[in-house]
């Protein structure tokens, strides 16, 4: 492969012209272009919008899930979910590495991959026999393929893989939190997140604080997710709503914060429907960043246009430089954090 | 109806808990809440994202065209195409203000409102005999009712009623591009335009120019499209490109901008697939203004994280405070809008 793109293009089988994410179908060819990375795989990590579409759709059926997955990952050269549109990530250990890869990485090396599946290309050689369906972590053998500008995190030997895994995972949440925080008067801002308990809501949580935010506020959906916050002490203020529904939602962020709005709400909830109460939960002028995948561009566009919202919207994109190293700097200095993910990481019944 | 909700709760019929926007069914009883206005209507404006859709899955059948958008506000007491989940404007004429209305409208004023058909309750008594199902101007009979925090703007007495209408329509992108220049060093900012002959295109693309941007780019799909452009005037740099080609994309942006991304893209292109280009076409730091109704979030957000793109990524808020009032300066201020305009909203073939 003399003509190897940086960003991919020359694994497209089709259709033509796409970017690889774009793309219905990748090649998984194991010789690699001068300019690609070959990892071998060992362990998958799916989006949590994805995992939750498939354990929906085959009512919890481990072995129909682990079928539905190996049948995509096939048909398709990577792990993304056409109902989803979303993937996960991959951990694995440095294969081969080409001649003009600037990834620097080394053959052996353990690495996270912090592009999203939906770009990989990936080929499963053991039928998922290790995994039993239930759960977003997925022991896997096979091999993936990086391109020069993919991004691959070599894993920190002090944190247990699993963990790292889910760290990375949801990286970009806190970077892009505390860069929307930093930019606004911070000692002023007040920062609302949806989905608190969770791996990304608890990670932007962390960064609001970081980045001095006035106030925290962790929207949960009952109250055993307000105990697991409470016990963070990453929320300076807990209150429990329905992020789906609007009315009860924004009434349950005004109240906690004094009457008025978020400047600041960030979704992190993997649910549909949680656009016009996020929109509604801000105040004129205050920010919100969207980091669901199961956001609906339309509903969120037209939900603020409806509502005559005057509020900056923002698709939370994955990458920010340094957003690794900076969600590892936040759970060293919050060891809270590596308990509350690793309840996240567990198997589901 | 004496709870009425500023946001129109009260006229969701399924499913409860949600808001209009978001319900499959709202209630059209023309009897007004205190807050509310009821409006005689006499046109729609179907958004261009749906009238293509529906022009498409009927193949150019006029009359499959208008069966079906009556079947879906007969269906759903509103214009909101389920396929797009957007929706369009209208025009009337006020008949009936309850007297906690906000809106300062008086009865017998031409009105059109600014907040979108899919949150309007909207009844139709003619059957849409007066059109023949091509184009986006709809003639129509029938009433619609505004609620309290509804936008309505009275029609200025010096512009044809079409044409008022499709400016109000896209109002909101020229607000924002105008604020997205406005806060960086417009000197230093250049801005590229995707779609840029079509309406919302060429309006942000002269308030941009308003806006003091270093320098507007104008990327158009073909050579008749770059000659309706060139003499507008609107644009400094024009250039011919497929917005859905990643790749040909961001070579003719870096090309025309001596070798750099743009600081801003504003994307205005309604058809799907344009989110990858509009980030590779980007420099860092920059950020995409994305108003195609067309656009998918997942795909922008895992195809900023798989480029590795540091861009900030703006979801396109139809309301921006005195948007329509921009939009109607900006037409006078460039009378070539006006034709440009003129020619935009004649019935297709």
């Amino acid at each position: 492969m003399s003509t190897d793109s940086p960003v991919g293009s020359h694994r497209v089988v089709s259709p033509t012209g796409v970017l690889p994410q774009a793309a219905d179908k990748l090649d998984t060819n194991p010789q690699i272009a001068d300019s690609e990375a070959r990892v071998s795989v060992e362990r998958l990590n799916l989006d949590a919008a994805s995992y939750r579409q498939l354990h929906a759709a085959h009512g919890g059926d481990g072995a129909a899930i682990r079928a539905e997955v190996l049948g995509i990952i096939e048909r398709r050269g990577k792990m993304h979910n056409p109902a989803t549109g979303s993937g996960g990530m991959l951990i694995g250990t440095v294969d081969e590495v080409g001649p003009r890869s600037p990834l620097g990485l080394k053959p052996g090396q353990k690495i996270a991959t912090l592009v999203s599946l939906t770009l990989t290309p990936l080929a499963i050689t053991d039928g998922l026999a290790r995994w039993n369906g239930l759960g977003e972590q997925v022991p896997a053998s096979g091999h993936a393929i990086l391109f020069a500008r993919s991004i691959a995190a070599v894993l920190p030997e002090h944190l247990p893989e699993a963990l790292a895994l889910a760290v990375f995972d949801v990286c970009g949440a806190p970077a892009l939190v505390r860069r929307v925080v930093a930019r606004r008067a911070p000692s002023q801002t007040t920062v609302a997140v949806l989905g608190a308990a969770g791996k990304s809501g608890s990670l932007s949580l962390a960064a609001a604080r970081d980045a001095r935010a006035a106030t925290t506020l962790g929207i949960v959906r009952d109250e055993a997710e307000a105990a697991r916050l409470e016990q963070t002490g990453l929320a300076a203020r807990i209150a429990v709503a329905d992020a789906t529904d609007p009315i009860a939602l924004s009434g349950a962020v005004t109240d906690a914060l004094g009457g008025r709005g978020a400047d600041v709400t960030v979704v992190c909830v993997d649910v549909p429907g949680c656009e016009h109460g996020a929109i509604l939960s801000t105040t004129t002028g205050g920010t919100v960043v969207f980091f669901s995948m199961a956001t609906s561009f339309p509903s969120a566009a037209l939900g603020a246009e409806g509502l005559a919202a005057d509020v900056e919207m923002l698709i939370g994109n994955g990458y920010v430089p340094g957003h690794a190293d900076y969600a590892l700097q936040l759970v060293a200095a919050h060891p809270e954090l590596e308990n509350l993910f690793a309840e996240r990481t567990e198997a589901r019944a």
